[in-house]
């Protein structure tokens, strides 16, 4: 062989190499926190800082923020599971009929009683990754199809994606390598080492953590546990040149609202009183794990090449007691909390940081939470996948990344919640028994335990204090049909009424 | 570019790929059974098939014989943590200090009250990947190396590794990447789905089994719930050609004995009592995993390539009323079983399949838990490694499984066991605060409370019926003398008087 011959064959198989090493597949991380409201981190997504943002201190997430494409009018739906079975199969809840939170134990509804009407039959048993359970849907979640594209796809904290009893509750049956923490609970029996996290013989609820052993008795505060259980769990891939994604989700600012020791001193000082300084240092808690997985992207030469996606499930819970102040006015400017279909309850913050993308611009364009799977495939450079769900509701949002001048198609869309449930015993504001639609600046509300419609310009009232009904009855008219053609359409599930067995009327049905 | 060239390139860069593709570094799969006696499958490890064996049926560790090297004299500790330590760590009980079972919770002694002696300051917290953690062992475990060198990691089942409040608590923390049910704790709190595996609230105790929540409520077994885990963790790193190492620990056929339903009728038909037919269906249980999980291998086509070893911790439980008959009769023809260092408590079956190596051979060379670190990392070609032991108190056994003459080193070697702990609150057979060391044929024990020594030759009498003390007086007093000399040279750790706070002599020091 010539010496020409030689060198071009180490040429060809160096080049080979090295792309097989350097592989070209972005890193996934998604910083899921759980309950965190709209206004409540340190970076604004309103057009203003306000006195909410500054009561806390979120420095990573101003960090990240800076890196990132931030969504102003992102969704969620208005508890949690719900936004959950959405992120991971691109469903929206309407269609998924998941629409209320699922309790830890199989087969256990969750509604409260009412007097009037009662909630369909829907999925209670959350999503399934097998045919034929019932109560559940049965959908491919967005983490199976990264698994099976060669990600080393790994979950950290609350799963809550399906009841005890069923596959769904098990992460590692959604295409999960690692789960650590993740089970059917919504929340955590205790934040704190020293309680083992819930996890005392005789004492256990379904609420008690699982995994964790190493930190039982110690002061390390569950936030921080699992931050160090994500960071080793990335090791490994990182090490090994895997693509990998990891779910971050570490229960915190979820209740019971119990002050993490590191940070709650701050708030104190700052003149909250023990319950929302509490609450607040849940914040930063969260914020400083997100700072520190980060650190640690850095330090490892990865963070350039991982899109970074940080995204609250639902809006603030804004009930007292168990927040301090008056009910409903922890999300201002925006109206009601958790639970509800005001602002207060389904907008939530939104960053996602991309690879060789665009920094720090910001987009109004609503969008929500079933956008994230096509998003999270299209960023992951998958194209040619399939899922057992005929089509996904979700839009891809990567190309509100980019600086170009957005398509009108994006003014069109329209975006619709079902709430055929009864969250709390008490109603209101737009809290148990509502349907909602936004579709550029406006948004119609359907109350229907009440059969009334709300309409606001969010553009201009951000509060939903103006109700436009009478003032603008043709746009009205035209959202109530545009949100009853989407619900049928996807045969949303209504409630009925206890006397006659009946469903409620669509919004366009209405008398 | 002329055609030759460009075939050349083609040919290099396939050849490049394709052994790229085929690693050649084997799987590992270990069944590490938990208390399955010598006698307890219907393989026979003695020289022929006695009552005991005709009683169980096994019929996939007969299966897994006829493709392995079989190890008649094979062992473990006593009881269960320091034998499951010695695997992990390559160190003699004696040596890690961990010489009794564990608490499932952290600075817990396990240990009886004895009217005499009080065991040593033992390390009752287990084995650390971490140093300097009160009252461990701090060590590499060999799944660390194997994971270092691009194994893909997996423990199901029983970890029972580490105390809950220590790192070692967790198996994520000693080189795994994958575990389903593994924790703390040494049983199980209950095999039955129906029973959520002890996971109900108020009732769950240290011994409720992690994970596996999507079996509440079913009818499966734990020993089945923890083979779909199995199989469906190894199914990632077959699909990626990815080497891997399966440690499946399935908690069976540890107490509480309670009937697999699967197969607890053909025990009652043979006439067995329900006691005795549940512990014979825990035993089958165990063997239909094993047989399910290989016969996964063979159709996933990577049968060949992995290293199958099959091992127990200890030896069978003879205590009645937990099992039936009289007590110290269940491994018969040896004497007693687990607690006692008789060998009916140590000796264990243990099956090596290699790669291409002597099939359906058989080994009467002693050897003893800790070889199979060495071993495993040997069989997995892996020779530049290293560890914080200093040294491996282990031996590689893989030349023992080709037909070669064996080396003479093997007859000289010594194995000791260290148990200055009161496991019972009643002492003997051989059970609390024994010591005791094998050459060749014989055996001596010492019996650290009374002052006394047994010697016995296994190969003649392996029922140690007949002490052959004064009748072999030097060999007494040689092997006294090289079992002290091991336990002072590994500052193994021993008993003292409560009266007067000296440790009890060595064996070498008896008056």
């Amino acid at each position: 062989m010539n010496n020409k011959l030689v060198l071009l064959i180490t040429f060809v198989c160096l080049v080979g190499r090295s792309l097989a090493q350097d592989n070209p597949r972005p890193n996934i991380v998604v910083f899921f926190v759980d309950d965190l409201g709209w206004q409540d981190t340190s970076e604004p997504f309103y057009t203003e800082k306000t006195p909410i943002n500054k009561s806390f201190h979120t420095p990573y997430v101003e960090r990240l923020a800076k890196d990132a494409v931030k969504f102003t009018n992102a969704y969620a739906t208005a508890v949690c599971t719900p936004s959950r079975i959405s992120f991971l199969t691109g469903i929206n809840a309407a269609h998924h009929r998941v629409t209320n939170w699922t309790h830890p134990k199989a087969n256990t509804p969750t509604d409260n009683e009412d007097n009037l009407l009662l909630p369909p039959d829907w999925n209670i048993n959350g999503l399934s990754p097998i045919a034929g359970i019932p109560h559940t849907v049965y959908a491919t979640p967005f983490p199976q199809i990264l698994k099976d594209n060669g990600y080393h796809t790994i979950h950290i904290g609350k799963a809550h994606w399906g009841a005890a009893g069923t596959p769904g509750a098990n992460p590692l049956n959604l295409g999960f390598i690692v789960n650590v923490g993740g089970h059917s609970a919504g929340h955590p029996q205790s934040y704190y080492g020293e309680q083992n996290y819930g996890n005392i013989p005789g004492k256990a609820s379904h609420q008690a953590v699982p995994d964790l052993m190493e930190y039982y008795g110690s002061p390390i505060f569950l936030t921080e546990a699992l931050t160090q259980q994500a960071i080793k769990a990335i090791q490994t891939p990182i090490d090994r040149k895997t693509p990998f994604l990891l779910n971050f989700s570490n229960y915190a600012v979820h209740v019971p609202i119990q002050p993490d020791p590191r940070f709650v001193q701050r708030y104190l000082d700052q003149g909250l009183d023990a319950n929302e300084a509490a609450y607040a240092s849940l914040v930063e808690g969260y914020d400083k794990s997100m700072g520190d997985i980060i650190d640690f992207l850095k330090e490892q030469g990865v963070y350039d090449n991982t899109i970074i996606i940080f995204v609250s499930d639902n809006g603030g819970l804004s009930l007292h007691p168990a927040r301090t102040n008056a009910s409903h006015t922890q999300n201002l400017p925006l109206k009601a909390g958790k639970g509800s279909l005001y602002e207060g309850g389904i907008r939530v913050p939104l960053l996602i940081k991309g690879v060789n993308q665009k920094k720090g611009i910001t987009r109004d364009t609503p969008v929500i939470m079933e956008d994230l799977f096509p998003t999270i495939l299209h960023l992951a450079n998958i194209s040619n996948y399939t899922t057992v769900q005929p089509a996904l509701d979700g839009q891809n949002i990567a190309e509100l990344m980019s600086s170009k001048k957005q398509d009108a198609k994006w003014d069109k869309r329209i975006l619709v919640w079902n709430y055929p449930n009864k969250w709390i015993p008490t109603d209101g504001p737009a809290i148990n028994f509502f349907s909602a639609i936004r579709q550029g600046d406006y948004k119609l509300l359907y109350d229907m335990k009440n059969g009334r419609l709300e309409l606001y310009n969010l553009t201009k009232d951000i509060g939903e204090t103006d109700n436009l009904v009478h003032k603008m009855q043709s746009k009205t008219t035209e959202m109530s049909r545009l949100l009853a053609e989407q619900l049928r359409s996807w045969k949303a599930q209504l409630p009925t009424y206890k006397t006659t067995g009946h469903p409620v009327p669509f919004p366009d049905e209405l008398k």
